[in-house]
């Protein structure tokens, strides 16, 4: 059952939906243009649907130059090869930010939840700061089944969020800021130590690693009913 | 709808489970004892279920001194005040521990999943050093709705279990080590940074947050099918 | 007219209200009760009212013990040799804590406040995982003169507080919290990135510091006055 | 009241004046030049004036390709729309900094405070190396209402400052520096540490913060008076 | 018999396999083309073989340019000068790395040890989220002499071998990953604090003294067998 | 193959010394003394020797207690249950240590290779700030099969010694020192950034682990020759 | 020449006056009370004059109890062990200290540079902000021959003095200071970007080191006269 | 006495020679090139020498284009103004590196040595890992009145060196190396920690720093016979 595919610089792992119940992900960074490539085109031939993160436009360009039919996204850096056929997750994840600065991260989240079948809103530039912006969103907010809180700087939405909703929530602190923030570090930090519950976290700038935690949330409730 | 209770050093969450799904909870460091057994009591008068954490075995004295049918674990350090209704939270949460030192923490985020309803299931010391203690347990922890990992030293556990099954997993680094641990962040950051999908990470020490957060995720299935 | 009292282990500053506006300050840490007595003895010689800060029971118990006329406060730790004229100062403080435990570093804020003349308002326990109790006390934070926001764990509370007054608001971290809070430079840094304007930031657990900052952007309509 | 305008990358706040008594700002990093312009041209539709900070010349650039009639100083790096009516402040900013290198700061706070209708008196290069040249300004420093310390390195201007005045000082860490400046963390830590009282801090490079800050401190005057 | 000779800028060690049984090796980085060049050039009148580290293209260049006869691979970075009698060393030293992009750093590793005379054996991508991969080389890696575990992000990989094999295990943390990374230190601080025990840890992307520990370790049989 | 014992807080591994070569080992902290002696107990039935590190007097008095033949060394911590063949490697192991405050972690180590059959030569207090005193051991060290340095301070001793001798060098940071030694960090960085060849690091402090690493080494030999 | 006395636990250093032109000293922590007894007994024996720092209060009470005609100062921590002819170094060193609390350090430095024969001045709690105690001693300042500057806090001391003097200033940052001080780290940093010229660095707490690089300063004069 | 020229972004010094027995020296970073060419024709015309440091080719070229008569050397990035009276300063400074990357910043060292009438002996590639390359210079060492020792990676060099002379050591720890290096912090920590006496250490990189206190000590032995 648990087979891969030694492509030499790479073991590709072929049956990941099987085991945790999703397609594979390709890392992008530090992977040669051809590597990548090499890559999608070993799951295009096994017919596996892939998402690759954090491309650069380098990699992309090598990808659409083998005429591998892959979508790429320069705002999330996301390459979406999405050969296979489309899962359906039910729920609904809600992406906000703290401002646009955080966008790229929460398409990232956004991009990635919807290619492994989630229905996402979002709500961004909702930040601390302007209490009133996120307000306006909170009805809509409690009925999202999971959040992912996007925000640099000081990283305060999620605690604020968490107080405000019932749904899990997943928060992605952001490298936007300068001098103290220490490039994501500090609203890291807060994050972590939020005087709210219900909130998780993942590494600086991982809207990915945001994403498919909440799918793995929606598929609780698709897994109990099977 | 958003009440509280003022009692001058406190304001008390008198309506948290209908904002936030959940009962009110209760950080126990910083508080003086009299000031916990204050809180407790407010929540009591008001038939309030309540769970206070982190608490030192002082503040469990003046809770028992007083009267307050609270029970206080000295292992996990909860002090549970169980007056009210006891919830019942579908499905099952896997609380696993790297080795025999986490287990504090672990009994921290069994007893807070346990206090809000969900069903635990227990694996201590199966650490990725002895690889074959954890695989021993993987047909149990794919049947888990959500996994928690908690680990000290290089926090590794995370990890590997998210390789290994489909459910969301949150992982609670400790202060288990010493030296380079800098008293759990090696951990933190280790599991911050996982190569595996489907991680989320809080505080160290923070059992209570991981079993908040995976009450969470059970919850999303409850409220869709009401 | 830079004129100041020698007496060997210490130099003490006999006229810095000319020169600063406000009296002379003692900080408590690192001297002996016997220093900390003959500095106090030293200035009621001199009829100069004197504040120490973050003083120890023996320290205060060495000044009672030589009869002299200070009241000690252990929960914000401060020493008030009150003998001089009481200044007054027009205008209020408002200080607002996220959680009980930021208490003790507020009440250092608060007393140091009074000492130097001003009026204090206190808001304890309004952290912004729920924010309906911050909400609450909005018009009465709008009519403060400057605002002290004192939190330790993620340290929003400032943010939030900055984006809904007019008034500078002082934003004390505390080393409340555990983990990766590490001990006050969590909240530190996310109060230092803050996405609000208007904030300015003081020591982590230096209440005092942030009371003289606030008394002196009083003093400004004083002068301007007079 | 709390009414804002939704851009879909941003949410932009119109009546910011109302609420914290000064105009919206943009903050300008991680924003495309694009993104910039349309915000700018939002608030110029509605006659309200901007300040952005933190400006490329590839955003001045695009700004000024609209038409839009924006002044963008590259040194200070702000870019001032101005249409509206003017704000006279009472009361001046005293600006220091310790060197040369730190002047693109302080005129980050220069710009900033005389934007929001302040009086501004600039003091360049008078670091404590050279003490005689701060001492030559005391005089002119202690008629100011706040004062502005700008130091990178090890940062002591502000405690030296702070000793000689009565009015507060807001004190901004720069980057100025190399080796264990830590790009700023050590004046930053150093200020906050200060043994001066009276002094408060914001994030490394952010005059405009120091600048709003001091703003809001001249303000408590004319509130009450009217 | 400690002899060296001297070219004003570098004291080259003439005699360094006498001593410490290697040949003489140079660190690329902050050499001038010209010095690293001058340094070749010098070995090679007297005939010893040297291998230089993380070398650039440009400094490849002038070597190459000078006629110097010695090797340039851009993976590694390594520049083998490999005039002299190649060394045999009895032994197979297993190189393995977490992921695509750790190989560089294991290329430096394995090109380090095939230099001084050890046999290699590759396991490249089989880092711990994808466990059948590492699992289905246990029997070859438990073969092996030594083993050199290269990794970044969490940096388990190390641990996992550890606790599957007899052999000693140097770990390299590689700054590969992102955000909470820091760029190496949470994979090297994870490797310090192994729960597995026979772990020996090198500088980040240091694959270079990770193969010279290893075939020291070989050369221990040589030398008692002598 | 791979078999252990669950005795509820702890899974026993029972066949380590087949799978890695060595025997059991327990790390002391955060296990209670009726835990450590029940550990004990279990392998004490099973005939297994096992070696329990970081031990306090609590759990030694314990464990004595409780009639289990086990030795505590205060100094090292390590309490030695030696009831099984104790095996011999061959080869020597020279224990080096910068101070004579470094020396009960070099009892740990000592302590550790002696359990598992090494020759052990110590020679203590020979930091590189008098070198004479180490450069009279140069003779000694060249002898020894591997060599293990531990050091506080400024940890230089590791890379004087690896110049030195030909065998593998394990470097031991140890805590201490004060003040910017921040608990051992300053010498684990300088022996992670050694400027000699042939060097590998292993936690602060942690003795244990260093002789593990050069046991496994030795036993290269052994299994080549077996 | 270069000699030494082997004691077991520590190796004696019997001719450091020869090598380094100063007697030997001894660091307290981490030795037993018998341990740092038996080597000033060997000194004793030699007739060298000892110095040991850092030492603890039991120490200094076995050394007494052994009938070792040593002096113990509580505050500096030092113990003196006179008894050969004490040296003596032309010259005058200046100890100055920021604030009361730092004095326990800057006796470490007064008694240590005493020991070795040089002449000390003492300016206690002259720190930046006050700024006219400090410049009441200025003409003193610039007789010293060199000055030590200890201060905690923001460490402004050493930057204000080496801008006023022509003498060499060796800074001392201490631990004095709480918070964002961080032990120290935070005057540490400072001093090392200090914007004054002529400033070196010891570590925090360090009086001892800074008082023997001082006197290492003086000598020179009296070695170019011999 | 304390006079100074106030050109608007700068305030020069023209008398520190009097005040600190040295000519002013300006650092160049941060000012553009027609701001420091500004600086050194302000001096010219005053007849001043100046030293300035860390100098970019662009501010060397803007320097030479004006026509004004100074020297820069693109290796220690000096740019040496020497139009005045070139000062004698009795006495020798050795200024050791531990590798040839050091050697940028031990030029600077010399090179401020030499401006300001120092007699420069300089050792390059004397690291601890080839002993023997230091052992061979320790004469020469001896009779050097101070030592400079520059070194990066673990920084033992200027340990190392202090146990073997009498003279005051001044280390500088350099960014030379990579990953745990931290930029240069590891050497930086290592110096401060060092177990050697008779160290003092300066910023990373600080070649200059470090020639000016040892020119200061040099100084002691001239103003006493003065």
């Amino acid at each position: 059952m648990d087979d891969f595919r030694d492509i030499g610089f790479a073991k590709l792992d072929m049956n990941r939906t099987d085991r945790t119940g999703q397609s594979e992900t390709v890392f992008g960074p530090g992977k040669t243009p051809e590597q990548l490539a090499a890559i999608l085109e070993t799951f295009r031939r096994a017919g596996t649907r892939v998402l690759a993160t954090k491309c650069s436009p380098e990699q992309a360009a090598e990808v659409a130059a083998r005429g591998i039919p892959a979508t790429y996204d320069p705002v999330s850096r996301l390459t979406r090869a999405d050969w296979g056929e489309k899962p359906i997750l039910k729920g609904t994840i809600a992406v906000c930010t703290g401002g646009t600065a955080d966008i790229p991260v929460a398409e990232e989240a956004a991009g990635t939840a919807e290619f492994f079948g989630a229905a996402v809103e979002r709500h961004y530039d909702v930040g601390v700061a302007g209490l009133h912006r996120l307000l306006s969103k909170v009805e809509s907010l409690r009925r999202a089944d999971a959040v992912i809180a996007v925000a640099g700087m000081e990283g305060a939405l999620g605690s604020v969020i968490a107080g405000l909703v019932k749904a899990p929530v997943v928060a992605v602190p952001t490298s936007v800021g300068y001098g103290a923030s220490l490039a994501g570090l500090a609203p890291l930090l807060a994050m972590l130590n939020s005087c709210a519950e219900g909130l998780s976290v993942v590494n600086i700038d991982n809207g990915f690693g945001a994403a498919v935690s909440a799918c793995r949330m929606l598929r609780i409730a698709e897994r109990r009913q099977a």
